[in-house]
């Protein structure tokens, strides 16, 4: 099956899982608040967690049934991530819609997200296993809200308050910027495969490789996702070109990588970049075509490699099935892809 | 024993849940957000909700023991609950301390918030029933939720946007009002006690039982909470008073009474003061001198009492015992405390 046709399957597979999305949200939703829970789902969104957690269960020979309810709450803890951080990072546009905040209202985008982890916790009841998945929510959602924290305290310009002047960080090392995706990004990735695992009733040494598995893709994923912010096709990805830049945000490999490289002249007119409320198209063009003059892109993209060859050995020792082979497919996916 | 002294004791009890409070809000914690998530416990609280669930526990034969982490998720709810609603009333102060997103900015309270649903799982999962408890807790939380959002519904003044227009009260009814504090106080108080009787291992009658009995003393918990608000010794409860007035708060059983009562001048007087930015200490004194002609006072007291009689006769068929009796005399401090 050629590589777009494997794509469009596993994103079928993972639209399946928004009937079970909406059934959840509605427990204990007054007719008036649905409208407001239901807009950031519908706003859309390629569904790809949910679709790992679907293929990692069949992967491992468990029904498809049993990985439905544990999809639709990695795709809704994904979506009430980004109902937060749309709100911690006023954005006001999300797939070319009005962001939740923007539409309903700071205090009723506060109540949908709150409501959002409730129905989480609702489908989570519904799974099989219910207890391991409990954990591993938990434990995924902390590590996404440290990740969060991190992102924040990397910004250069926009922030206020003693906490943030007290922990901000004026530079942030790889390990650093590992640290944040790991929250941010992999954590989740990584609970989508295990979520998965746990579904299949694996166990614990299989749910970890699936883990691991999903882990190195995910910070793969991330690291495509920083190069596309800055070098993508902003029509192709539905968002503004140089996000990164434009949020002020220091959590971005290539800039991370092209600071370690650049003269301290060069450096400090990024960081002035950075800091500046509103940066230019002029602004935000000079600031890539500096990362441009270093090996950054190279050694990010060298980076993901070697993370996917790391994804790709962790599963190595599972027998192949059409299944194994599309995770495989989709691992080579999060770090060539365009979109 | 005197009242005062099953209060403290009472009390004592509640207080022990601290440390496990403490110990599930530093998983998977980094070093540098644990003064962030310890603000708002540190703070204080009479912890009489948790009180509740470990005597409802002892009360049925359960141990103590059980009860603590039930306990301990219950009042993280309530603190949860505390800081989401002091940053959507942009409430600055909070027993006598800045409010969490004063003191840590708004980004921050909201991530601290977002752990505490989490500390509040892992509490649950070291519960005795965990599955229902879990149930339990996502029912209330998603109760709280609704209450909420119709506390914010029936502001007079403040709220912008599209949504809030459309859905805001122009008045409130009694079922309006006690729909709203079902949700805001009465479905987390009915939660206490429905914990402690799931810790205690006890039949589905039973934890139905102690649901109405704690959801009626929740109920005249918040209408007596309501006359505080309005008549109380602001020093006895660490608030302003008429906070309400000035959060331009249609939701407060007074003001629902009296504005049935009274001839349409003062009615409208009273939603004019509601709608004033910055109400002054004379335009708060009127009001409540509007209020005090009518006989919303008595109704409200007459309306608590009978709430506690049926709370009270919920547990009538239960065999007396010393926790039993606690139980009564704290259905009794409901509705007839200063504080």
């Amino acid at each position: 099956m050629p590589e777009s046709e494997v794509l469009r399957e596993l994103m079928m597979k993972g639209k399946d899982v928004e009937k079970y999305m909406i059934e959840v949200l509605r427990i204990n939703a007054s007719k008036d608040f649905i409208e407001v829970l239901e807009h950031q789902i519908l706003a859309g969104g390629k569904r790809l967690r949910p679709a790992l957690t679907i293929i990692v269960c069949e992967a491992l020979g468990g029904k498809k049934e049993d990985a439905m309810y544990p999809a639709a709450a990695i795709e809704l803890i994904h979506n009430f991530s980004l109902i937060v951080d749309d709100i911690i990072d006023h954005s006001i546009l999300r797939r070319g819609k009005p962001t939740v905040w923007k539409k309903y209202g700071l205090e009723f985008a506060i109540l949908a997200s709150l409501h959002y982890r409730e129905a989480i916790e609702k489908a989570i009841l519904k799974s099989p296993n219910p207890l391991k998945i409990a954990d591993l929510v938990s434990d995924t959602i902390m590590y996404m809200i440290e990740g969060e924290r991190l992102d924040i305290l990397f910004e250069q310009f926009g922030r206020e308050g003693d906490y943030f002047s007290k922990y901000q960080f004026r530079s942030v090392s790889e390990d650093d910027y590992l640290r944040m995706i790991g929250g941010k990004t992999a954590s989740l990735i990584s609970a989508s495969c295990k979520a998965g695992a746990i579904a299949a009733d694996a166990s614990d040494e299989e749910i970890e490789k699936f883990g691991v598995f999903g882990w190195n893709i995910g910070l793969a994923f991330q690291i495509t996702d920083d190069y596309l912010d800055l070098f993508g096709d902003p029509k192709k990805l539905g968002k503004e070109p140089g996000k990164d830049i434009k949020e002020h945000k220091l959590g971005n490999i290539m800039i991370v990588y092209a600071l370690q490289e650049l003269d301290k002249q060069s450096a400090d007119r990024i960081l002035e970049i950075l800091k500046k409320q509103s940066p230019t198209d002029d602004d935000i063009n000079e600031a890539i075509s500096l990362i441009r003059k270093t090996s950054a892109v190279d050694r990010a993209m060298k980076k993901a490699e070697n993370l996917i060859n790391r994804a790709l050995e962790e599963i190595s020792t599972f027998p192949e099935n059409q299944y194994i082979k599309i995770l495989k497919q989709l691992a080579i996916f999060a770090y060539k892809r365009t979109f």
